[in-house]
């Protein structure tokens, strides 16, 4: 059998909550941690991911700070993380969990361990070799100052566009705070998104070419499925972050400033884009598969009328040649002179008002 | 492959929001932008399209402004404009995304950069050599006393009809501020939905009288789901406006009067039954396909009954002489002198039996 | 083609709002009004039809007025009466629309040109022709003292037994006030819809009865199909009365009495018993297709074994006459005594066997 | 065609509302009235059934009064009982209307001419006669410290058993008041839908069982059918208990003690349940279908796959002895000496390829 | 027939409510109850399972109680535990009735004869024998410092781990009340969720990589139907959580402190995980069906294209061989010398004409 399709996040029975397991893919690379400091003059990038540089910044710091760990498999690093920026276990818990759906915890009340929003969603890739979409586990932590991004390490780091247009100053990220920096950060991961949607719209696309100009065969059915499969899976995916933004702004969470509320519904319209063309795409399948289904009946239908016009005109001439095949003394036509011509005559005759039957029944 | 069916907005990864990036048809006209100003007395039109012309009307000015941008490809002249009139740049982003749905953004608090009612919206028409549905994206900005209106640059001016109405101080278009001009376009492109409305319905019972009859071929299938596709995507651009008229009317903004609520209400319940019919006739296609399917299985039985009635009749006549074709020195009927005619006489009652037998069992 | 199944309202796009177009049947008949005034004590009926009669009653009257509308296809006279009691021009649009949905306004706030609630809902009779529903436009208008209805021109006044119990002083219309006269209207329409809903479970009985008893052909499943269609259009009429009437229980609306509420209720609770049970019959029906389905498909089953059951006995024998018909120099079979009739023998036994090997498959 | 399955309520059209009308099957009994008094220390049960006994109880009455109506046929009976506890009319017509949907209606308001809790809900039994589910319409008025019980007039007292405890003074019945008895009838009417369900639940096993092991015929399908059907119309009677009980849990009426409260809380459980289970069942269905419906397919599939392999055996060695039997001159095969014994084996050595052809492809 | 699969709870009808009826499966042994006390300093267990000793501890007692019973089927039993620590009669008809779904009391008003927290869940576990899910009906009483576990009897006491974390003083369980520790038995249960979630995945896998694989027989379907089953059954089961943890979560019971909060929050995202899992499989499962069906019929299609073309070579082939076997006196094709050779490569090419004509057509 290939690899599992369908995963469920399953932690040992009876473990106590809060335990730090890792399940996802096993890694072999150490832990990569970016510190990233920056305010509208000036930007700072540490990229030695000493993990004690890593700390809960004063409040009155000038600057935002962006903590970018890609890697979530150690979980001595996810820990130490943990306990410096005081977040909660079951939070750091999340982290870690690569099976964990998409989540928002807002920490703002005094009840938790630290104050703060906790988001966690998917990056999508297609992955061109198993033809199937990957999901990489992201998590983001908006503090009063700092914005901290767990990722798995894969081989690219997909925050690295944000990162460059800190660099260069452009774009609107530099003048604001943490909080325009988590959009951003949610931002690049919903782009990926329509980049995935545009692959599965031209697979559908073709399929259903396919099925329309009638060259479908079995392939093109389970290649339908495994499209079905993946919106099912993707959509939910999707879905949780409608109600991650809709938290975000409706909660009017202190530590999002209200300049930045635009970019989050516009985001949000984004993520509904995608979720609701998901669901039209998803729509049509059924369609399509009854297009598919009547033309195999039509086809069955095809070889079974051929069957039945070759029985039709073979038949009865078998049965003709047959009966002069006969041995008895006393056959009449046997003796007459033409009579073999006679019955040449006689079965295309019979040939032909069978032909002309069934095209006048439309099956030739 | 014939042209992409499903398209998918798609900006480049990464890009910071609010960059202005156009994703529909290559055009190659110059925008074109109509000046139009009026109240009840007068009206005065400019189509020179000097862009420097367009600029926000001062507060107390006594006459509507209607600016009608025909093109949206443009960044310069969409990015100027949106400097004039102060606009946000999520905002002018999703005025050239002709990808974008549908939506309503009220920017009617100090927290965005610009007061005022952004509606995008899709303005549909059936293309006639595609057989399909063409999408044009349509944008309008309502301010105090203005109102901007975007669309894609085609052959055709799509407000039109509401140009004429003020040049004619026909309607109520001139006595009523810029809100009921807002209305006024929006009710144009709802106007077309009618007629693509009116033009699925001919099809429908075009389909539906056909595969009633059982004249339908695998092509009037193929329609069928042409035709779910085309309802199902046009319910994407309709179904949305339900929630911009529903906040239009909730939200009680300060730029639309009181006179115009009974417009609008107007107006969403044209649109509810536009989306509640496309629902009742998306209900009704899987009956429709059912009633196809069973009509093919009908056909394949009444094939597989002919060639059951022809095996019956000939096999046993063909089985008859056969045995009579056999050289058995010893073969007494043979050498009878009616044997032959017995032969054909046996034969006869065997194949006049068999017909009965069908016909009494309802298969012939 | 049959006469159009599904039909659209359409007024010319870009039409100004609020222009009278009739879209339904042309009518050659002129409107007929009836002048009806009535309270406790007596009742005046004015047959004239003289639209000057027609004006709305002082505040004071202590008569209850009803006109009664018959004939919505004259723009003059639907104005006419519009102007004279201060009707809403999208209103009388609405009144005129015989596409238009059933829907609710109340006209009780100083915004709207006219105080009062608009009803328009749909009469349904059974077509027995066309064995389709047709649907009858009927708009309703209460007024402080006054209600006016308008209903199609057809054969038959649908309010003739609201007038007779207003002449025998029977029932509670007489003591009640125009807000009662409201509810039996509406009573009456509701009435009907299970005259209606009566004739559609009887279709529904007598197609399931034959499915189930096996006799049913090709046209059964079309009948199936209209069903549906039917049932479809018919809820798309019924249900927003759930809406109209949850208005009018809700919004309290001055001129609708405590006492009436009750009725309203009843009413209510009427309109939900004919939305669930249409619900549950058209859930039933794709039940029913399976049956069907499956029985075409046994029906098929039981051919294809015939046909089999037949070549498996007709098959071989025909071989072994074959064998025996060789023209070889040297089959010792041939001269043997009895050979032709050990070959019956043989053939018999082949025959019975296949016979029983089917008998004990339960082909046969 | 057998007896009527499906039924609506049809009072004759323009009746005014509030006319008594029964519509179920005839009754020819008179309408039986059992009159209990009860409190914690004594009853009386007066089964004379003289409906001059029926008054409302003062105020101040230490007993609570029961009278459990036996027959809801004779308009009489209930409108005198409607006088004399001062009923709404739409009510009473509401207990004689056996098609009248479950509903709850609090009179516990001034505008209403009575105060009390009026309750309508449908009584189910499995009629092992026709297969079928018959329902017993149950009405029952809750006043301050009397409660009338409405019942169809059938073979037996579906109220008996609470009787019976009243009786023996178990349970909690004589402790607590007429709401407690309220509580107490609806009990025993949901205790009846599960030993309905119950039966269900026995005949979907068997019909399961009987198509997992692929022994069932046509009419287990419409058996399944008629499972379905039956589900969709009890659906119809259990679903609105939710809304009852819901309307008396969250109202708190005065008429019912804050004691009561749980008892109705565990009934709503249980009527959850029942209608959870229903739709858990109900979609088991299709799935159900569809194993059959392959089951049929496969069958076919095994029918043909014996044709073939039968054609594929006889009619190359059909054509074999054909050949031979064949009269030309010139045949040289024909004059060899062990000719006849070489076709037969060459047969026998096409027929055993054949059959190894079909053992291999998994034929046989 | 195999045992029941569909049960459904039927105490005897008419029975007073909140009598003890136990309805499982038959249990011998006797009820199990163990007696732990503990606090952060300490903690002492008592197996003797003495039922006097089980008394409600005094409100300001520093330890927290645990009263885990193992068995619900001794009437005497529950009843007496019922007694001691006041619980309402309805709350122990829950506790026996093993068919009662999921679901939550909130006993802190006044009203109900005791304060506390009611949660009855099912423990879920693959049965390997029957290869069905069983369902364990567990029940949990949480007081001001004490909590009831109530647990079917069976071969594991299903809260070990719990035990086992108090005696280790490891987890937080020690530091924290009566609510954390029933926050930890609902985790348990919660987490055997996802281990039934992983062998149903696991089944998915493997029957979809069946039929894609083109694989799969009729056994493969009632796999995947059984499959279906155990989906809509657990999820009955599993639903009911959300509601459950919900109220928790809302209803701010003052025996909940704050900082186990986050804790059923993230229980109650577990629950939320199990669900829409168990909705994406579920959807995925029609599609599946419709590739397997169309296998089937694929299938056939070859089959019949078998037959198809051996017909069409071997009936022209046999008529041919039919005419010259044919003895009419003067056939001049028989005296001629190659003759018979002519024929056979007239046959052998039209057997070749055919088996090109059928490649071409794709059927070969």
């Amino acid at each position: 059998m290939a690899r599992r399709r369908y995963k469920v996040s399953k932690k040992p029975v009876g473990t106590s909550p809060g335990t730090l397991t890792y399940v996802g893919q096993e890694i072999k690379h150490a832990t990569k941690i970016k510190r990233v400091e920056y305010n509208e003059e000036d930007y700072h990038i540490d990229e030695s991911g000493k993990l004690s540089a890593c700390k809960l910044p004063p409040g009155d710091t000038p600057h935002v700070l962006w903590l970018d760990v890609d890697g979530i498999h150690e979980a001595s690093v996810v820990g130490a993380l943990g306990t410096q920026f005081r977040l909660h276990p079951l939070l750091l818990e999340d982290v870690m969990n690569t099976e964990q759906k998409p989540k928002i915890d807002l920490y703002d009340d005094t009840r938790a361990s630290s104050a703060g929003v906790f988001v966690t969603l998917k990056m999508l890739h297609h992955n061109s070799r198993s033809q199937e979409i990957d999901a990489e586990h992201v998590s983001l932590v908006l503090g009063a100052n700092y914005l901290i991004s767990f990722q798995e390490e894969r081989t690219k780091d997909i925050f690295a566009p944000v990162l460059e247009r800190i660099k260069l100053s452009s774009g609107k990220t530099r003048r604001n705070g943490a909080d325009y920096l988590l959009y951003a950060t949610m931002d690049v991961v919903v782009d990926h998104y329509f980049v995935v949607m545009e692959g599965m719209a031209e697979k559908l696309d073709d399929i259903e070419d396919r099925i329309i100009r009638d060259v479908a065969g079995r392939d093109t059915l389970a290649r339908l499925y495994a499209l079905k499969r993946e919106m099912t899976l993707m959509r939910r995916y999707v879905q949780p972050l409608r109600d991650i933004l809709g938290v975000l702004l409706r909660e009017e969470s202190p530590l999002v400033h209200p300049t930045t509320m635009p970019f989050l519904r516009d985001l949000l319209d984004h993520v509904n884009q995608v979720v609701e063309t998901l669901d039209s795409y998803r729509e049509l399948i059924p369609g399509l598969l009854d297009v598919y289904l009547s033309t195999t009946s039509n086809r069955m239908n095809a070889v079974m009328k051929t069957l039945t016009i070759l029985s039709a005109i073979f038949m009865p001439l078998t049965f003709i040649v047959g009966i002069y095949g006969m041995n008895f003394d006393h056959m009449p036509e046997l003796h007459w002179h033409y009579g073999y011509f006679m019955v040449l005559g006689i079965m295309t005759v019979v040939a032909t008002a069978m032909v002309i039957y069934f095209k006048r029944r439309g099956w030739m």
